[in-house]
């Protein structure tokens, strides 16, 4: 217990962090305006390029007692400085290509700023108002940009207080949970006696239907929240039929067909058939219009993973390669990813407005009914107003601002898969379809007794090389100069999954020249100790002197 | 198709918003300087009080294209002003007290920005490297602050690379899935040839278990949001067991026991008990302790939802009301609420530090077996760095600074009951235990009648005086000076659900002045027309003269 003096000090105290502004020349006030000035500037100055072990750093953050008594702010911000902005990742950085994060347009970070200040919460009109309508319309554009609607569709949906276009919510497995959560509950709908599954569950619901199961079909490239949803849902991770992809990551389709046979042989029925418009892996469109096609034949619904992708859209030379996504039932859409915006802001469109009826829901405080609070048709609840920097981007940057970061980043990857292709020591494991692309260092020569080799050999040889790429990535993080993230994947050509590297090439700021260092860095890398050991043993493996490893990189 | 030269200027456009600053005497700028100024002021001159009706608000948010051209930072930033905030909800406001939203910390402003420049993705340790220590340190201490865990308890977990302590979420209806999620998983986990739910899907877990069901057992106050994870959890509404309250709001002990009863009795079995601290509408905590006990009895998860009422922990004087909570399984917390972070901070604490095993999942490129990657334990992928805002304000505001906070809350609730019970024309329907409390219009003489009359008679009374009190809430709303929500609540005392006013005592500002304000705007907004003519239909039920509507509020 405190003293009645003490308590007074510090019930002061508190009046003051909620009353009076941080002072320009506090710790925090310079920052703060530091970052408003130029916040590449301070990113560059304030990350620490060479990286503490995350053993290190967890030292900092140990304790795990809350502090009994207050800190000043200025502490605190030195804390901040010195042990967390100092060690965080430079993920606006030109170089750092591994990742879906960039560099965000400047007009974010103010916008952002009266976001936060007017802290709206959406989930209903009473805490948000105007930033209802604005949610709406942002839902609406995204909506038009994907199904091209008739303009005279819209304004009878598009503030409707019993439908919405889409739930906007905090990313894309919440967004993909959510159009599958819909295609659950409109396939089990009340019917007859039966309530429906949201009110009887889905035995009941599998009862009625007179099936033993529910899959959600995908190609293997399929996003890891899918695996998420039919967990949550009760389906199963059986029920997620991961289908083939041909040799350009895109699903087989006939083998798709042939799942889709299977599982009717086994009395399971389709619940949606998800078209993937830009893996996260390697940045491929699934044939989405043939995918349509069966959907229809199957009469199931078609969902599209476009959180990476959707905005193609954007661009006249590029949409044609999501032909067929104006087809599907709900679309996933990221704005942290190619809207550029902060992240937390993912969202699902409906074709049918309607289609979110299935999983409305209501209460006595808010959401009654006929009201137009945008909660009853989401999965979450109290929201943040991210929409409004949708908005902005939408607004400020214009279809064909985004036009133009869609056809760099596409031929940036371009540019990057030929320098790629060029290099002696590397080898490209995927084509860019978009921007993302695959490659793993692997010395042509290798590149050349691999394609003569036995299945044994090769797989002996790829397991050296897997290890060395998986170093080479670890290293070249590590010395936080440039950064491309890893992943392991079915490569054309090969038996086996190899390790790869992945580039994402959607930050405006990088260059060619760029792209060039980051291939020389991992030259340089290569020759370090470890690696050359392995690629030794490449050589001997290999039979004859093919690597000459201390040259490998001239 | 644009010509080469607009599409140069384009791109030259595109590069200027990547890379330089809004000047500080740009709108924007100016805007950014007012609120790190003095957001207060901001807040208060921009937002505009008296409310436009939404479908003129709609008028500007109307288009569905999106716009073909870029348009200037200045220009839209005029937009966001004169049409969007300007139009917002003051949440901040003092006498803004009928939601959970508060005024916040100065220091959560800057720090935001810090946050947002940062744009870090917690999803995985590459794209957020000290903020994944910095989040996992921040679920210890408010796991500490539930479990009351012994100091060498927490060093193993921490940090743990196979485990997290809980779950951070975009808000409490994300966690309370979770949790649930977890419960469903853990009951249905692996055993012998079955391979568990999360594999199998939930039609054989209940063979395997040889049940027909799972049910959530929760009082009539429960969320709402239960009743969407028992829907996407495939568990149906129907098994969600709403539990009837005692005249306390508190989940009736009795008639639990009797539900767990008729479940057995139909073969359900029961997947958790769910103990609210701090219930959306009443400010009510459930009897904990008993709920444990039962749940143990029971051998059934215990989880309680505190997303509102965890906090209350901080104080030492009204902690012993959540006796019982160290004993859940799982608990949820919202930092956007009584940890005053902004929107989009929610937490799901386990007790257990293995328990969210039970959902684990991987994928190639990131979430590898073994990494620190906390997205392999939430149900969310990519997410912000929230935890640093709860973070600072664990840190700066501290323990005590919180217990002043409640503390200060509860004590402004009982003082406005006590206004409330005082005052002629207020009817008190919820004494407050924590810091929300509802009452409702409904002149003393009224009251005495209704205590009197027989239940037809209350009946109609009481259908007059809902209308008034739906009127008077939407009156005083768009009057736009203060603001209390509305629920629909079953009274102690009453055969009918009521209409009733809803108060939320959490923002330090609010002064015992401005509660009276809030009753004395009230008694004004009763003097007009619509509302008098309903009050004197009561009169004429009531068969005498026991209200003289004109000086109701003298």
């Amino acid at each position: 217990m405190m003293t009645q003096e003490t308590a007074r000090a510090t019930l002061e105290n508190l009046y003051r962090i909620f009353t009076i502004p941080e002072a320009p020349e506090s710790t925090l006030g310079e920052i703060d305006q530091a970052i408003s000035k130029d916040v590449a500037g301070f990113l560059q100055t304030h990350i620490v390029a060479l990286e503490r072990s995350l053993e290190e750093i967890e030292a900092d953050f140990s304790l795990s007692s809350i502090p009994e008594q207050p800190t000043f702010v200025s502490e605190y911000t030195e804390f901040v400085k010195e042990k967390l902005v100092s060690q965080s990742v430079h993920t606006a950085a030109p170089g750092f290509i591994g990742h879906m994060t960039s560099a965000l347009p400047y007009f974010m970070l103010p916008l952002s700023r009266i976001m936060t200040a007017l802290n709206q919460n959406l989930v209903k009109v009473e805490t948000s108002k105007a930033f209802t309508p604005l949610e709406r319309q942002t839902l609406a554009m995204l909506h038009h940009l994907v199904y091209q609607g008739e303009e005279s569709f819209y304004p009878q949906w598009i503030h409707n207080s019993q439908h919405a276009l889409g739930a906007f919510c905090s990313g894309g497995t919440i967004a993909n949970a959510t159009a599958l959560w819909v295609a659950r509950n409109t396939l089990c709908a009340p019917s007859g006696s039966f309530g429906g599954i949201a009110k009887e569950g889905l035995v009941r619901s599998l009862r009625h239907l007179d099936c033993d199961g529910l899959a959600v079909l995908v190609s293997s490239r399929g996003h890891y929240s899918l695996g998420k949803a039919v967990d949550l849902l009760g389906l199963g991770r059986d029920n997620l039929i991961k289908v083939e992809t041909d040799s350009d990551n895109r699903i087989d389709m006939a083998q798709l067909k042939d799942s889709c046979r299977r599982l009717q042989d086994e009395n399971i029925r389709p619940l949606a058939l998800v078209g993937i418009a830009g893996t996260t892996e390697t940045g491929t469109v699934d044939p989405l219009d043939e995918m349509a096609d069966l959907a229809l034949e199957l009469g199931c619904p078609f969902h599209v993973d476009a959180a990476w992708g959707g905005p193609t859209l954007f661009s006249e030379r590029y949409r044609p390669l999501l032909d067929g996504i104006s087809r599907a039932d709900s679309v996933t859409m990221d704005a942290h990813k190619q809207l550029y915006v902060p992240m937390g802001a993912g969202m699902v469109l409906f074709k049918d407005p309607t289609a979110l009826s299935a999983i409305e829901h209501h209460a006595n405080y808010i959401l009654r009914h006929g009201s137009k609070d945008l909660g009853s048709h989401t999965l979450e609840g109290s929201r943040p107003g991210m929409a409004m920097l949708v908005h902005a981007g939408l607004s400020i940057i214009g279809r064909k601002g985004y036009e133009l970061l869609i056809d760099l980043g596409i031929e940036r990857a371009n540019s990057f898969a030929q320098l790629i292709r060029q290099h002696p020591d590397f080898e490209l494991t995927n084509t860019p379809q978009l921007n993302i692309l695959t490659y793993r260092f692997c010395p042509k020569a290798v590149q050349a007794t691999l394609a003569q080799a036995t299945n044994e050999q090769a797989a002996e040889i790829n397991l050296l090389i897997d290890q060395v790429n998986q170093l080479l990535q670890k290293d070249q993080r590590e010395a936080g100069k440039t950064f491309v993230s890893r992943t392991r994947l079915k490569v054309s050509g090969y038996a086996q999954e190899l390790n790869v590297l992945r580039a994402v090439l959607a930050n405006p700021l990088t260059t060619d020249e760029i792209l060039s260092t980051v291939l020389e860095e991992q030259c340089t890398i290569i020759l370090q100790q470890d690696i050359q050991s392995l690629l030794e043993q490449v050589n001997t493996l290999c039979g004859q002197i093919i690597v000459s490893p201390k040259v490998a990189c001239a």
